[in-house]
């Protein structure tokens, strides 16, 4: 079993190391190939990789590389975790819309956007080699937008891909915290779209908790928040604070001193140095305030029932095929689905809540019309898609943040010369 | 045949009278009761209606009354033109929003939904009493917002309602205008929602004119216009405006000497002071600037192609049914419809263009959960609905808004005390 | 304007003629073109058709061909009425399958699938040369069977294709005659597929006439159509008869001394000797038995709504788009539409009822592999097809069919060799 | 853990003993309760479970009663295993279809339908008394004709319940078999109605070998068997033999010389004589005959993943909700499902494939039917019912079906006198 990762100089890369380590039973890894274009952290990064499986008793083998096609080729699974720009790009993503009196986020609004017109025509490429030199292999991605990015992959690809999220895994941690409860005993509807999805009708061990749940929750938030909880009746992802709270969190963010790209930017330096100890063979504590945390068990979980074709279920972003009875039948969506040799199958969610159904709409629609742009490179393209994210939600708007971020971001944005 | 004309006290009503003047060949009908609970307004408008009509030779009865159940008693048709609240309540639905931000309109936004919560327990009376005194008749309605206000009558009652709007003629009108071509030599693809609909897949007889009446506007229309139209490729009604351009138009508004209820306030004093005068016999001319241009038009054509079974194509809020494929199939939709004995029949219209399909979704999603909050009186459905209009866009925004205009119009919205 | 007419030396062609001359106010015709492979019979419908032109004054051309693209090159409708290996083909269809068994007929069944096997390649063929030497024309088909001919062309070509059939405006002079009403009060639900299609929720002048309807014409029928009319209470097209009462059918067909082919054959021949005399220059009488009745006043009806844009319904074979919820988007359906500059628009007409949902939907499967099967000339394609026609049922008594009329047909069967 | 059995009587239900035996350490179950209305056979079957469950230490208590809601009040699950007139109304389902020409058989056609009828009454009173005395409590249902059992109870009741069949896992054995591969390491689609359902997409390890399936199958099978899996591409239940073969295995029934319900009939006396003996203490090995292995397997093994939330992948009959997008939103379809607390959730199957779509839609119609049938006891409806069957297919046929088979059935059809 080969496995390819494009972006391997993240300092994500030990998580997934140790997942592979831990589940090295079940998953019988020949060869990890260590993918980045940036030589001088793949160098740090993919030493530390080697450390780690070299004190666990070589397992499998590693290579480093900075030729994408060799992650690629013949590989079972490539796992793609891209910053394209890198967390300057990040930094603008978050800094210029606030200006503006916008949401500045790395995935959602304006941030989000440019974040997904720059990656999709990388990952294209990287499926197009899939498509050519690993026929069959499984995309994994993890670079964000996920939602989106997967969304460009099921309509201008053949290749298999699942996007990965570790919000799903993190609303279940809550939950189970709530309840006290392991996570096995919970069963739950899960669905929308990744950092736009929702638990309900949640039960632990056939009870139903949903009411119990999220009074436990409405409890330890704030006021608005409670009211929010208990009027929607749902556990939502995190990232909806953006749509239910935007003119407060616009405040807030544009009150911050330090943007968060700048935060990670110091993480990471840090993390870096941290790596270059020769005498470091596992993953630092660290690194888990770096905001990926349970990023290699959902990976290697992934992974693990696949190739070992356990059914188990996971919640993924996989091609909707009727699971979400309000949203087009061949978009991306982020539900439970049971993975198997055959990939991810979406489990039948029914219909959306009313309180929620016209969001999850509204942002499909903007999610499909960003894949268009960016495989179009068309500047009017992109301000109707940008226009159809609520958190810009105007013509005029969007055509303002276009404008300034297609400037800022150029250097990244091809297509759109 | 009957007719029951509700709110008959409206400056419009001699709009109406004159049309079914004009129409009586094809209408029979054999009396008009107009009913309106403003004793004063009736008085004035009920006697001009009446000169009219003996002007005219008497072909039909004209009664005025202020028991409602008289206007309905076995009707035939019941026309509903209601304004709860009146203009007083109006001026607040735009002044009220306008000072938070927010773009204040009498039926969009936050105005429109606290005219749909101050309308929908009305109308629906008013339903109910059709159910049992006058069964199988037809409401054909006219109160704002109209579209709102059918899916509530569609929701919650039997009756067979016809919505109706002058909004998609004043569309044609254009278009034809645009290409010189009478309207009955155009075709054309219908879709949306009241006040949030387009036209695509325009014909004039046979021939595609769709780009040329785009660029026929577009050159008739301001530079942001006329990118919109040229980015959209679809003839939008101008409502849509206030979405694409929103903060122009907070702004425009908010710059604006005098409120368009205070304004429509004058008009009608100007309009009751010259029906008043007992030589007048014929609706004056200064009518058409109160904004009801083709009032008359649209819904005594809809009237003649019921009674006459004539199978005519009109542009009506009506059952869904699958016309829209991205809609709820039984949700109300403003669309191409024939109109025969049975009522009105939808055409199938396909899927929404991807450009509007999110919108045209979402603003579905809050009109239903308009009609939950207004039936249930409950405060949080109300803000939850209102969260979902894009143009309030946040449950933050909701809260201050629903708090505000709740207090303002408590009066008329005895379900919510 | 040109219409061509394929297949021209048809019988019907006078009916379609006299139509043209009726309705030449509103069908501005310039030249009408007459082709057939058949000379003989070219020449002599032919030469009646120039005579019935000449004493009307000669408001158009009548031009005669044997060569197709002549009729095709700039028309602006062309209309298909083949019969590819003639009625000697159609006697096979009817007597092979009653010989083994089966229902034995034109349009549905073992003989209806040939006859669709025969003729989509022609069609075909001809919807390519319209594609190429006269875009944007219409194609108006009668060739049977009618819906699975549309259903080809909608799935292999973009002509604008209409599929015709006399068979829904005879229900509608039945149930008219039932009411003793005219037609034009009447107004209905109408959905299904060609020769399987219902009238349902009929309304004379917006009074629900449907049971009255079922009653009187459950009075004329004999006790076991009675009992299916009030059992179905819907209107069904008559052939429902072949389905309903398969087994009484097949004995019935089988008793028969003489098949409708042949029938037909004395009755061309004798159409044929009077048309030859050069002193009869309008439709004979005697066509009306041929069983076409009604078939120029849907024609040139149709033609005539498409050239004044007049948005008249009429119930045609044309796209589904929702129309009747449990069938395919895309698939062809027979429905009420109206009629305009832009071809056919279906009118909304729910769900099916349950007593005829499954039938209608196993059909349609049936028709879509039917095409599947033409087009490919893939023998066991056409075993499945038939294998889905519920008067065949089976893949055993599929084979058998197959097997046999492959061999009587395979002159006209190229695809299949 | 209270466990109720309904027509415990059963011969089949050591099995179900063993299965919970075996597996105690995850289905804590407490109380075993064993219910008929035969005392004799409950008696003698009830008898040797008790000696079964005292051979293992008596890890549950095991109670015989004729009581109904003895077995069903407090229950945490209900399984329902009853034949409405016993072996004695089978075999009229059986030999009166056949001596009019038809299949007769126990769960398809005439016979399967009459069945349905006797079951449908009995079944909707036990979900009356869950709803009632065991409110949450699953009921598992192997009455056959199970798919529209499970209908019946998901239209008329609120009980969640779970319609379980051993023919899918019959089917994925066969696969195993072929491949030479064991069951876990098998993936597949898998979708239809009980009787009428198909594997497709079959991989073994995340290699695709339908092809290889299809191929193993068609060499063990009869030429015209052979021709059908190839042409089909799919595995389908054995079932599928009656619609497919339809002429031949008529024949073959007419030509059996003891119906299948006397060869039953004869092995279960000789059951109930070994059961009799009060040194058997374990499942005689002649049970394997009777018709039902991995009874138990698929029984437990439902049960075992509700109780322990596993979140398995079974095959069961449970609510469509769009699993397979060309059926009713709300049926009752056999799909592949995630089991746990929650019960049973679909996997997305996405379109039927066209050989097979109007069969299984068919035969849908024809479910919802009986099930109408059944609740109104009205004959008419039932004679609609059956016309739907493609087994019948035509109302000539159903008629005189109706008549025999009411007539014969009449004591357990009281809704129909």
């Amino acid at each position: 079993l080969k496995i390819g990762v494009i972006g391997a100089g993240s300092t994500y890369t030990p998580e997934l190391i140790e997942g592979m380590l831990r589940r090295r039973d079940v998953i019988p890894v020949g060869e990890l190939v260590l993918m980045d274009i940036d030589e001088t952290k793949l160098q740090i990064v993919g030493d530390l990789a080697k450390r780690m499986v070299r004190r666990e008793g070589s397992p499998f083998g590693v290579t480093l590389t900075t030729n994408r096609l060799d992650a690629i080729r013949d590989a079972s699974f490539v796992l793609t975790q891209i910053r394209v720009g890198r967390l300057q790009a990040r930094e603008k993503d978050e800094l210029i819309p606030r200006a503006l009196g916008f949401i500045g986020q790395e995935t959602t609004g304006a941030g989000g956007f440019f974040k997904a017109l720059r990656t999709i025509p990388v990952i294209l490429a990287i499926a197009r080699e899939i498509e050519e030199h690993a026929p069959g292999a499984f995309m994994l991605n993890f670079s964000n937008p996920a939602g989106i990015i997967t969304e460009a992959v099921l309509t201008h690809s053949s290749v298999k891909v699942i996007g990965l999220c570790n919000g799903p895994f993190g609303t279940l941690k809550r939950i189970s915290a709530v309840l006290s409860a392991p996570e096995n005993e919970l069963s739950m509807r899960y669905f929308g779209l990744n950092h736009l999805s929702f638990a309900d009708s949640i039960q632990h061990l056939g009870k139903d908790v949903q009411a119990q749940v999220i009074d436990g929750m409405a409890e330890n938030a704030d006021e608005t928040d409670a009211t929010i909880l208990r009027g929607l009746g749902l556990v939502p992802s995190s990232y909806l604070q953006y749509f239910y709270r935007k003119p407060e969190k616009v405040i807030e963010q544009q009150a911050e001193s330090k943007s968060r790209a700048q935060q990670v930017m110091e993480i990471e330096a840090e993390l870096l140095r941290l790596y270059r100890d020769p005498s470091l063979a596992e993953k630092p504590k660290i690194l888990e305030q770096r905001g990926g945390a349970w990023y290699s068990t959902v990976a290697t979980a992934l992974v693990a029932s696949i190739v070992s074709n356990k059914g188990d279920v996971h919640i993924v972003n996989t091609r909707n095929r009727g699971a979400i009875a309000d949203l087009p039948f061949d978009c991306a969506v982020e539900v439970a689905a049971v993975v198997d040799g055959r990939g991810a199958t979406a489990l039948v969610q029914g219909s959306l809540p009313l309180k929620v159904r016209g969001l999850v709409q509204q942002v499909k629609a903007y999610e499909q019309l960003t894949v268009q742009a960016a495989v179009t490179g068309d500047r009017n393209t992109a301000v109707w898609a940008l226009a159809n994210n609520p958190l810009v939600g105007s013509f005029t708007a969007a055509t303002t943040l276009v404008e300034k971020l297609l400037e800022a971001h150029k250097e990244f944005l091809p297509a759109f010369q």
